[in-house]
């Protein structure tokens, strides 16, 4: 078979819990034999990891809406893989796929039985905008700002971690919908620029010098109608100030918590400004709208070829690279969405 | 006129604004002459005030829905009064009014220019009702519970300040409305003990001596769908513990906050789980239903009526205790509807 010029295989395993900050002192780096795919299994070698804030959460001991990974496990990581091994009918060697892996250079998997299915990849676009295009980063953005979010045109949009995967798909899906106005909140000069160069917002506004709350009033004097928040903490305070009647906080991630719990280290003081302004606070995962992935991705992919959807991707080399890739997403060191590459196809 | 008798009026003016809990220190007990109706005016003899949580609002400085109350002004609150004196078409001494009146035996009103009409009052039922049964509190109760948490029959619906004016009756039209179980959290053992004997709840949560999130979990195991909040801090935290998938938060108050500052001391922590539940915590006014307020009396009136809705009230007698009235609304004195007694009709 086709690694079998490999005896060794690299693998990340979780060595301890991290009770804050994700980090790579809180995972072992290991090497074991090649592992040997069983009946209606496939051994795939891994090209590519998606970098996503939900792998903090399955790091904890009580889970939630997945089982959390074990200790001395290798991490779990939304992959794309090329089959070098099949023993499971409907796939042959050289076949790319999809699915959830781990970071390992090889990973058994048993097609049809894992947390997400296994599927196979278009050859017809690069293979990281499985990830980026077309990865649940996305969708979460789709979803969450038109459905969970009820945006409508002419609404003015606030959206915190603006540079990140999410937040820059939900900028430039606000101004295709007819946004009036789009700001954006990040970290630094070089992703402010991005923001307003590139990403097609109308305003930036840079977490780590600005008042946010003055500068919300500033860039939209009759308040936000849509907030969609990826950060919270002060981000998520600083919107609360600045709601329009009826408006609609969407509730996708708390980045600036690190993710260090289920709960964060401090709840939103502003929260009854809900009350004066009529205005809802609205929690969803993307797993919610999986009957409609079908039709948003054909939407995403027709913005995408007409240009209006640009997709911006920070890509790392290397397996020996995730922990601190994946560290990468709290302390902002991706624009875009975070990509390990850890090899080329054959 | 009739009020020649008096020639004194005594009164509570704002001292200095509360920077915490509101108390007697922060009014003035003052006499002063007795005022005189100027064109369309009327002269009104106090006869009840309302306690309600937004009063606390009203003391704020930088003001909310409504203008502050101004320091050396009498406090503001929603009154049941009689005509002494008429300078005003419609109005003739003797009538029943109710309205925005102030701590003061007698007050100059000027219908129609008020931040709410005055209306004659019904000599139908008691004048405390006008208040408790068809007061703000129950319409608060009524459109926060079925419009804003949009309450289904076979609901699990959770109510903090369960004992309060406005919780009291939100699980009893829980019940009325076909909730398959209806939980209350409140303070002590009496007030537990009459949510269940008397005010209709399924069960009571006493914040002061359970595991409050534990207790939501045996009494509502599959989690709740509507969370009718009024306290904020430990039980909303608590409560966002149980949600059920596509679960309301109602936030109606935050009474454990005291009301010191438009923003809480602590925001609720545990708000990230509205992700994993694509729960909506949401804020309303009742004031966004007036139009719909008639209607909405007429059902309540019904429900009265015919005993399906029990309206609790505790009355403090006499204008000179309104201050520990007010205050004891923060610190769980009343059981229903606080309201202070200053004199009979004529």
């Amino acid at each position: 078979m086709a690694a079998s010029t490999h005896n060794q295989n690299r693998s990340w395993t979780l060595k301890e819990r991290p009770p804050g900050l994700v980090g790579p002192e809180h995972f072992n780096w290991v090497t074991s034999p090649m592992p040997e795919p069983g009946p209606g299994q496939i051994l795939v070698k891994s090209l590519y990891f998606s970098c996503d804030p939900t792998q903090r959460g399955w790091l904890h001991a009580e889970g939630g809406y997945i089982a959390p990974v074990a200790i001395g496990e290798a991490m779990r990581a939304g992959g794309v893989g090329q089959v070098v091994a099949s023993n499971a009918p409907g796939f042959e060697p050289g076949d790319l796929i999809q699915g959830t892996l781990a970071w390992s250079d090889f990973v058994v998997v048993t097609p049809g039985a894992g947390l997400t299915p296994v599927t196979k990849v278009s050859k017809d676009y690069p293979l990281t905008w499985n990830f980026s295009v077309f990865g649940l980063t996305t969708l979460t953005a789709y979803f969450g700002l038109l459905h969970t979010g009820e945006m409508k045109a002419g609404d003015v949009v606030l959206v915190s971690g603006a540079a990140g995967a999410t937040g820059s798909v939900v900028g430039q899906i606000a101004k295709i919908k007819g946004a009036s106005k789009v700001i954006g909140i990040a970290g630094g000069a070089e992703k402010c620029r991005w923001l307003v160069e590139e990403g097609g917002f109308d305003a930036a506004i840079d977490y780590k010098t600005d008042d946010i709350a003055l500068k919300i009033k500033e860039h939209a004097p009759q308040g936000v109608d849509v907030f969609f928040d990826n950060v919270g903490g002060d981000c998520l305070d600083a919107a609360l100030m600045n709601l329009k009647a009826g408006s609609r906080v969407v509730i996708c991630g708390g980045i600036s918590t690190g993710y260090a719990s289920w709960s964060a280290p401090e709840g939103p003081k502003n929260y009854m400004n809900l009350i004066l302004h009529g205005a809802a606070m609205k929690g969803f995962l993307v797993l919610h709208f999986m009957a409609e992935f079908g039709k948003a991705m054909a939407e995403i992919g027709q913005w995408v070829r007409e240009g209006k959807l640009k997709v911006k991707e920070t890509v790392v080399e290397g397996l020996e690279n995730a922990p601190a890739a994946l560290q990468g997403l709290f302390t902002g060191k991706n624009l875009g969405k975070m990509i390990i590459k850890v090899a080329d196809p054959l």
